[in-house]
């Protein structure tokens, strides 16, 4: 009966299907890493040097299993993979820890860098866009976009981990912010809620061009604004108001806002 | 003592509460479904049709639970509901595989139909909303907005189960979306982040009418355009710009595009 | 050897770092509250008063234990401001069946109260702010923070702490809308998704400062308008259109419209 | 089909089953009380009275609703249970102190009290005897049997609720013991493994007459001996040696050895 | 180092390890079975006939992966011997009340038959070891055996899988009794605590032979009597009195009592 | 009132008593323990040498966090009583391999290694009193009693862990076995069911004396023998039979049968 037919439709598919990574499996990783780097994120105290180093060596581990799953479209070995992004992670945690201390400078409402790495959205964005940006340039499928779309979820920010993005990068709220795959962004750049950074049209031929627009350092992007294309060079030094509208650059030190608001309709 | 007092008071409301699935159920339930029917979100492999096939009666037989809970205010038996949904549930199935599809087909960055469905919240929202709306058109209360706004809290994306969604529906990246509950779409349109399709204003007695626009074929709709009112039409193979805001119809073939940004001041 | 330093960074880090409550032991209260303060939220039934009594003794307990973990930032004792938030409860719960109300009359998709409290999104964020704010006014470090982005995380909404918001408050769908710490809202105000009462600037030295707008009584603000400034008032019984930019204050009864959409370019 | 019939049956077993308190809940109900009574057997460290407080409560509540799981069948109500049980808590408490004491004192392997409350069974199986036996004296049906069989099952000691024991009981290793419903024994009396307190002979008859020996004060019993019979007296101050078989009284200050073992025969 | 070699050995034996179903596998499946055969031991009560239906089909599903975990072993299919072990689950259930009618009917302290499936461990451990024979019938390895040292744990009752066992069959209190592997006992047979059924003296080359007694219809062995040898058989209606030790036949309606207590010194 | 005084008293006890390990993490830790050092107890098939080694140091550490918990009452430090014990686990490890395999070559019923090390009570019971014999020889308080009494409850088998017991030591079915503190056994012994190996008699003052008998090599000792006395010498080679009570020495190569059974009264 279709019943039954629709069953083995199924089986089939689930019989078919490549392995990947169990989702939990690697939330509870990224959820296991980011405790063991931020104290201010953790249930537990250790208490011993040797009980935090274990647990290092079992989030290693973890890594490699879950590399180990998907042997077979690797660009390197598991173990290769693994060594690589372990290296990497003193510097991400740096560049984190940077980005915490910009995010507490530039807020009023931050009362300090606790609250800053436990409460903020951006941050956790930022730290995850970083984990998973390694995995991207390490050529490691499917295991970026887990982590990117998995704090998208927690957040609403949706940060693509092919991004380049450089240091002390604040977000401010977060939510509805779009930052597309081959963004550059530079140093001291802050961005507010609802800041697409996206392109000007999409057709799956433009895979491989950077279509995506570039922010130079020290840019401050406010609420709403939308900067489109892969041409799209906002110059050091600007400010983007809330609400603007960008399709092409803007030179340095530029101050560019949306002045739309003189033309409402006021009756009282 | 008045602690005393409210605690009466609260053990009177709960007394008094009428019966409703529990939360935790109906998710969990949902859940189960989207790994049985999807292999990129099982956390398991099945080692035989029969473990399947068991997995599958068991997700009915806790829908019949579910429906049950709240039996007097269904339009008709749990096992009627129950029948009718599983029924529609091959033609959903097929339906979403095809979204899933057009995801892939529409998006650079999207590699393969595995991280379309694993990872993309815009599929994760389109497969929730169809078998929400498939309760909803059984008339079956309560358990299609739960449904709905559940993977509102994940994804951002807010489609309201009465919506009427064609075939090859792609949201790109989501966050903001609200879709309103006579929304009528067609088949292979697109939208994109922060798309508003709403009502021009909002009063209660309006609860019965078409307040919503109508988006015919082949349309695409970029990120943060808000569209309003239930006599607004957008004709077939139009494309709606980022941030523009319409409340009248436009014809077939239409291009509406925000000009806004030519009248940003730029200092240097 | 570099990991060895790493580890002992790491482990430097978490030794020296500032108790704080657990972050899901904080969540985990936050959800036992709600369900004892709506049935419509419960999983379980209680079986009798007792039952329920007990409940909510536990849940004072477990305020007392979070309070305790940061005893020596604590303006008051723990048992001193345990008491005083507990004091506030009752009152806290009135206004939330007030907003619930609220929202059931304005918006036509929505069926009863046990839908609105259940599923809305925007009711869920008002619950948590209304709990969050109390301790915000107590003086209490963290935790207010911790309750309102862990629902902002649930649900889009990011309202500060520190914001005071007058009675039957409603935000329909909710997604993106921002809430500033110096906000001022009065009663029966209403608001959609993507709605932000921030600051025009944003620097630390005006944490002390009012530097978000105030919102009189019985205004309506339609999603994606964008109201900013210490000194911006909008006067009682306005309408605030969809999309709009307001960086000054309005007179009461102004109806304030973006008119963007006539200068769309439209080819057919 | 056959397989059709016997669901059936079963069905019809269960839902014509009387309800009785789930086995678990009974269990972690005594596991609970147990915790609380004595802080050798705890896992968790109370942080405050008030704590310790709240847990005695929840325990009360919980003992609340297994009674009313089975109202029908009880003597008084369950809250009158309730009542009773705890009013002799403090006194079961007391005693329960004096027999690991005794046990302290006459096992030279015994290093302090906390060894002996912590891992001897045999005090566990007193312990879990004297909580089961009041309520065997309230009349509550099944929960003493359950609670007693399940500490038979950790210790292998077979205590009747029924049975009558005095003060500063004592029973080393004890596999093998068992004591049966009416039974007597006095104050300071040790018995050893596989010691049985039993009837002559057994028919359903005998169900209300007193059909097991009593055991006067400061009796020793050593393993493997069986005492048979109700009208079987041990006088006080006898010790019965190791696999004696009795079945008639013997006077105050016997020593009955068993001389067996003259009769063995030794090839060397 | 030491400490690397042993792992190394270590990883090898689990490497080489042949597998076998997982310990706790199997018995959660036999707790499961049983609470599904026995209402008095479920937790849970089925809402509808489909419930437990679904339970009683993920029940034979179980089954099969467990059997299937050692398939190379198995004389048959896995599905085979589940079907077997299944078409024999209505007789056996039946057995067993009839068990549970024996030990209630003879047992003066037993209130009612809920009371003896609950909580007599007898009951328990001639259940578990009813399910094993089948399994050992079929020649499943390992699985009997650990069903059978499972309740051996729990009750102190040691039934080898492979005895005979027929109708009716009691044990009451049951610590340390041992029932060999080719003990053959006949209906309404009745043994208490501590009785031993073995082999007169053991060597591996008897694996095949009868060494262990048969015991005849309406046979009662009494606590701590130990009977042995393949040879010895206890005729029907016999009454075995406490600590017997027999190596030899006694003819039916014996009366075999143990007299050693007359040789016991008493100094009073 | 009465109750109050009664919690007062409890949290007294708690807040006085003396940290101890956790009951269920000394247990968890052993099982853990156990699935290492043998496949056939594991539930879980290790993917690589690596995670097996990782789970080693987990459980390394979880020692040292047990052996931490009672520093204060330790011989020596936590660490170095962690690597002393760990140093043996090779040895240990390789006579329990000996033990299993002595057990197999001595059951008729026993079908391979696996079988014994999976489901055989007497294994169990002495694998656990050989880790915590070390545990015993180092001096750490409580760990040993608490581990040989976990085994108790399961197996009924009770090994003090104090006893010194030689290589390919059996025991067989083994509920009711006990084996006192200053026992000391040879190689190659074997006992079933039911052997006591105790004291004569037991005053508190008798504790660091030899009081429990000594077991040359190869002897044997049948069901409920049981052997008094810390001058009792059973010379190697010999046999002691079932039931046999004794409390003197018996020279090599002795046979000592129970004759009890021909002074039975038969009627037939």
């Amino acid at each position: 009966m279709q019943e039954q037919a629709f069953i083995d439709k199924l089986f089939h598919a689930h019989r078919d299907a490549r392995r990947i990574p169990s989702p939990s499996a690697v939330c509870n990783w990224l959820d296991g890493l980011l405790k063991v780097l931020f104290p201010e994120l953790a249930d537990h105290r250790y208490a011993s040097r040797r009980e935090l180093e274990q647990h290092y060596r079992q989030l290693k581990l973890d890594l490699f299993t879950l590399l180990e799953t998907m042997a077979e479209r690797l660009p390197k070995t598991a173990a290769e993979l693994e060594m690589a992004f372990l290296e990497r992670l003193p510097t991400v945690h740096a560049l984190l820890l940077l980005d915490a201390e910009a995010i507490l400078a530039g807020d009023p409402a931050a009362v300090d860098k606790t609250e800053v790495i436990r409460t903020y959205p951006g941050f956790r964005a930022i730290a995850v866009y970083r984990l998973a940006h390694e995995f991207f340039q390490l050529g490691v499928p499917l295991i970026p976009r887990i982590l990117t779309e998995h704090v998208h979820s927690l957040s609403g920010i949706d940060i693509h981990p092919g991004a380049a993005i450089g240091e002390r990068f604040c977000i401010d709220h977060g939510t509805g912010v779009v930052i597309g795959e081959t963004v550059h962004i530079g140093n001291d750049v802050k961005i507010y809620q609802g800041v697409t950074l996206g392109a000007l049209s999409v057709t799956k031929e433009m895979a491989q061009t950077k279509r995506h627009p570039t922010i130079q350092d020290r840019v401050v992007i406010y609420s709403g604004a939308t900067i489109l294309g892969g041409n799209t060079v906002i110059g050091h030094d600007s400010i983007i108001g809330g609400n603007v509208w960008l399709t092409q650059s803007v030179p340095p030190y530029s101050r560019v806002y949306y002045e739309g608001y003189v033309r409402q309709k006021v009756h009282s």
